[in-house]
């Protein structure tokens, strides 16, 4: 589509960029910013104009430093709330109407008072064709901002919800990603991936194979950035390592013999979007649309990171007597190299996990899976962060409705996963018939489904 | 992409409303529906609840009458709206805090406040299929209904204002539609033209001939639905007559000669989206991509129906004498037939207007051109209704930067035409230099945007 | 894709045409034509000459009426034929060589010195943007041409050959026709629709309705052009009436339920593509493409007219008496009304039912159901045109592997049913177990697969 | 598009592939596949047959080693060759015809003699999902073992017919490829690139940024196989150095200033299409393309690879003493390295130039630019094989309208330049203007367009 129009206003908008001075904001008075921020609340003007002010609104943004951007965006958030007086006028008037018929037209009263013309400025960007990306990534800096400037709070309580609005899950778009797909979209997984780097074009092709699949959430506006992905191995078992999942030169699966799918890697590509929830929607999409294509396919399984793991148990020392008996200590202790200091207690063990590469040593390794494996369990269900669970990734998937299913020992044997959680990876499985019930449960009363074996692993 | 999940709940709401009686609203109480709205609100459960709950209750509501559906929505404005106690809090903290490190806080405290359960019940229709149709036309009913219950008033603020974050522009998709564009969309054009009735698909064959021009705005949640839609002919003079333009038998055009553009037709398809302003970006869209397409256009214009001229003139009886000069009305008594009533004065003529098929006597209507016309002009330049122009489509076009170019004499010979303005039509011209001072001009000031010649008409 | 190249060419080519007389082929000498001819045969020129070339020699050709195309063709077929003593030196090589190493050398001398010039002056206009759709429609021409030279017959092998090649069933594309087609293909179906006329357009929406399905096949080159379609109606019987699947007022079937597919009407499009095959193709696709979407189909069939019964039956006096019984004859008597002749024997009846709007009177209708049947029956099993049968239709589904399954009486009540057939039409079904033996023992002993029921009726 | 018919009939050919001998070939008589084979060859059965035959056909085939693919292919060029007997009664009735109505009827019977079972065995193979590429790459493969079986070639030439008319230019699509086309379709692009090997993603990103285009040729029946390919820089020079094009860490030019095209790498991707010419329509249809996206383009032009000149110049002492002067023979030896053996004549040269890195020394490279260019003008103009170019990049280029623009020492700084042509490169120009003229007098007298300056250069 032809942008003769806004291109011819863009033209004019280099030109002011390119006069000295006034748009400056470093360290300078605001200038024509502000001025331009205000002809924006008001609203004057047609089509071009807007667009014209938008574009060059937002090229003066995208050349600030954050200095300059967090006192833009403390202009719009101060200059531009809600006058208190109208409101409280309006509420007056509110208060007094409750009960009658006036109560409606007073409330529709209320409400526009508090409507700022904060967001009359910020959805004006949404004319250039970039806006939305736009926006989603002001709010990602209004993120990083927020500290500097209490007001900055309020404008992004009213930019997250907008963006709720515009990003309801009934807009998004599920698109399987493959091979086929354009490279533009490929190379964004690669530098989105969080969960498991995707190190290469042949790591990507591999993840992309006939036994796997991956999934993304679109924005009809965003449409080469991906909103949150993931990544599914089809497999006739539950996976329980990671590395054996991603290597590329592992055989290739015969996809139709399938039964079980596994949820290896789900990543979430826009801070921008934090608050605005599509995450829960999407895994049970994409096991609508596997089961219409396998329909042999019975069990969806995640293979998760327990990111919190180790910082959790190197806090909670006391942890550590509960999960480890005394046989699995004597047993440890018989395994320990000569040249490492001696362990009295479980307490000790926190800190001689951290100073050794006890995983590449086999036996030692083996001597301490039942305990840690004790700890892992203990962890999920008991660690609270506040009334929350401590785990974010345990957090969303129980909140999904999933249940805790199996803890993998020696899972993860990347420096990352070491780090994280001692190298344990988790099964959740998400079991159609339960999801349901498994979502109230939790959210009502916090209720964690879980495998018998994880119960009873996780007591004394 | 399958709806597995979906579907299966669709079934089991299939087999709620076989099951005699708890659904139904009418004349009785709302039983289940007013219980299903409260969980609606109170948002419990996973995506398969919400997308059963909201498929049961849209089903419902579809199955309703006007009485039910507005007992529906009328409990939803009443039952789900803020709470004035939790406001009244939430508004002195508020008012405590203005100036202080808290007033941030304090402003999203209540806003939050003021949130309604209202939008967040409406808003899960959205995960439906046809969830974003389903509120627009919900909507429609609303605004009918508006008069039955104030509160529903307060219900229709909110739904305004979430469509108007859901229609903003930047999410619109300009698209061309030609004979090539698929039967079942075609089809909503017969239905919606609102200005030039297509009699059949021959006639709507012709409107998309070379020579001519189709473009509408859709939303990219609903496909098949122009939400506003153009119809342009390519010519290469200021088109005077639209019996002309649709004329299947006249010869086609060599588009690629065109200096003209005339939109000769502009329909808004849905009634729920009043308040959602969009048109005026259509126009400025188009022109760029005719421009893009045919270079040679200069002139870009359109032929306008006066909808109300007639039910305006004849309101006002004082403007004839204004018009028809002495000399007018010495013609027009020459020219009036025989078995017709003398005329005293320009204030008969109305009624001999009203009385009279007019415009076939040739020579009559030729003998009250000058007059009509002055009254056409003082009428587009002069009429008010409050503060706005009499004439909606003067407004639109005014307010969109147009400028009153001429006015055309039995440029309309349709019954239609008739009724509404004596078969007066009426040329805007948007001009793209002058297009955003008129727009200013006229929302600052009301001032009208005229060719001499149509000012000096409507002077005495 | 530009065709700046081409479209420069083509500016040439008009400024020549609109040149006066040279290419003017009626009555006069052919002048320019020929050595146009003379330099597509000889290949002269780059890519911009060649298509200069055909757009002027095809210009030229569609601007002349039957005599000039008849010149123009016989031109090419004889000036541009290979050249005998070529040939006969060439085979002359070719027999010597015949059983050394020589022989293939020689062989692909013979075929070279075989290659006429001919075809490649006509795939030369292939070129051209609409190049394959031009070169079908002149072997159109070509075939009603044919008696008017014989040299034409030569020219008609080898374009008939050439576009096999192109139309080879590997490169047709299956597509389903639906309501959301373009209205531009959807209106060649209505223009194409060989069987039973669409009489409107809402005809041909309830043809596209949820209960109804449309597949065609198509050219990648010729893209809105379907080469051949078929209707298919979706119900849980054989259906047996025509007007009642076409009836739009009838309700539409739950097609979730459909364990029947009836193919109602089957059209070619394209007369030049006479001799290419593809049909037999077609229907295994669709039942494919049906089984897939509707795994419950478990039969599929036809409701296919019997264009030439009546034809023959007029010409068969002898087939008569054997069809109708004593006690027919009897009971068709009673029924006779009092104004018509008298009939003495069966012989008679060709005469009355040709006389007489018989149909209208149900009981004498049913007094011919037996006797007319049994006459069907006897058709579709004997009659024969050479070795094939006399009924193209039939050839057509037993060549395909079908089984004659059911006559029905009264089946198409239209003035053409009863013209083609005395009303009667077949049920061929489509069993995927017999296929393909019913293929072999038709196409090697002319066997004819049919329903016991039908094979006694056949019987004296 | 569901392929039910054909999946079972895959079903069962894997069956017969699994069961034991059979079907092999190497060493043993041929079996079930002459059988096969001739069930192809006389057509019987339907689609079904048809196609469960081509699979298990080219299943074995695909299984088979080169040497049972030869005698595969042999069986098919001997047994299902024309029937001499038959051509010769055939021919006879032709001839006596000659110049009689009966001739056109006898030489279609002529030709239908001529017609060979091995090409309806061989189009089969096209009802396959991948048929077209099963027949391309057998071609491949034919032509790999033309020297194996003088039938071959016979065989050879009918596919190559039959491949001629499939990949008519007018069937092809011309497509850009960016960095948004599928990844596994650039995959195949740094696969086939023939000329400049893309050696990573970042280097194939790099030769698609926005001061880059690259195009190729598709075949609707091969999808993601590009046949041909084009990358083209936008600059504002003619290019002199291929190193400098590819550099990734170069600026990006703003491809809006470009006035020159530079296709600087053309690659032909199926071995198997040798023969089928489509190159040359290929650069118009780009120049038309970029010439309306870049209407400042005026100049298109090549840097192109001499692959042969060293070889030639290395076989043609006798062409140094002609190009070098004794001026340059004098500052050579003046800057030869001590160490180096003396040069007497301008004969020497070769030798020194293939023992010695010269072109990383500076002055000696330097010395030897004059000479060197002297013998490529002059290599270019004058080197002939048989009766065409020697260098098959020229004859390209030459034959399809371009003028041999300038030659660029030191154009191509790696080992592969330095082996094939010494470092230089030549700019082929392609002017709309005189393409034409260009293209007829190559073909008619083998004139070689060249610019002054080359001409003179290769004069003594």
């Amino acid at each position: 589509m032809s942008e003769g129009f806004v291109v011819r206003g863009l033209r004019r908008v280099r030109k002011l960029l390119e006069s000295p001075g006034p748009l400056e904001l470093e360290g300078k008075p605001l200038g024509r910013v502000r001025d331009l921020l205000r002809e924006c609340a008001s609203g004057v003007g047609g089509e071009v104009s807007v667009r014209q002010r938008a574009a060059l609104l937002s090229e003066t943004y995208q050349h600030l430093n954050d200095d300059g951007r967090t006192t833009f965006l403390s202009t719009i958030a101060n200059d531009f709330g809600p006058d208190p007086q109208s409101v409280a006028r309006a509420h007056a008037d509110y208060q007094a109407a409750v009960g009658s018929d006036q109560q409606w037209t007073a409330e529709s009263a209320l409400r526009k008072a508090m409507r700022s013309s904060r967001l009359r400025i910020l959805t004006q960007f949404n004319a250039l064709p970039q806006g939305v990306k736009f926006l989603v990534d002001l709010r990602a800096d209004l993120l990083r901002f927020l500290d500097k400037d209490p007001a900055l709070r309020s404008l992004d309580r009213e930019l997250e919800s907008r963006l709720s609005a515009w990003f309801d899950v009934g807009f998004l778009e599920l698109q399987r990603i493959t091979w086929s797909s354009p490279a533009a979209l490929l190379e964004k997984l690669i530098q989105y991936e969080a969960v498991h780097e995707i190190r290469s074009w042949s790591d990507l092709k591999n993840r992309l194979d006939s036994d796997r699949r991956c999934y993304a959430f679109f924005h009809p506006r965003m449409p080469m950035e991906p909103l949150i992905f993931v990544e599914v191995a089809l497999t006739e078992h539950l996976a329980d390592n990671v590395q054996a999942l991603l290597d590329e030169h592992a055989p290739v699966f015969d996809a139709q013999r399938a039964n079980t799918a596994i949820f290896y890697s789900i990543s979430n590509t826009q801070p921008g979007l934090r608050g605005v929830s599509f995450g829960n929607f999407l895994l049970k999409r994409v096991v609508d649309d596997l089961k219409r294509d396998y329909p042999k396919l019975t069990n969806f399984a995640t293979l998760s990171p327990l990111p919190n793991f180790r910082r959790w148990a190197e806090s909670q020392p006391e942890a550590w007597p509960k999960a480890f008996t005394d046989a699995d200590l004597a047993k440890i202790k018989r395994r320990l190299p000569p040249e490492m200091a001696p362990i009295a207690s479980a307490a000790d063990l926190a800190a001689l996990l951290s100073a050794q590469n006890w995983a590449a040593d086999e036996q030692l390794a083996a001597s301490l899976q039942h305990g840690l494996t004790r700890l892992a369990a203990r962890y999920l269900l008991t660690a609270r962060k506040g009334e929350q669970a401590y785990d974010p990734v345990a957090r969303f998937h129980l909140g999904n409705g999933a249940r805790i299913e199996r803890l993998n020992y020696l899972a993860d044997t990347s420096a990352r996963g070491g780090q994280q959680s001692y190298g344990l990876m988790v099964n959740y499985v998400y079991d159609p018939d339960t999801i349901e019930e498994n979502v109230e449960a939790f959210s009502r009363s916090g209720e964690i489904a879980a495998a018998t074996a994880i119960r009873r692993s996780a007591r004394d």
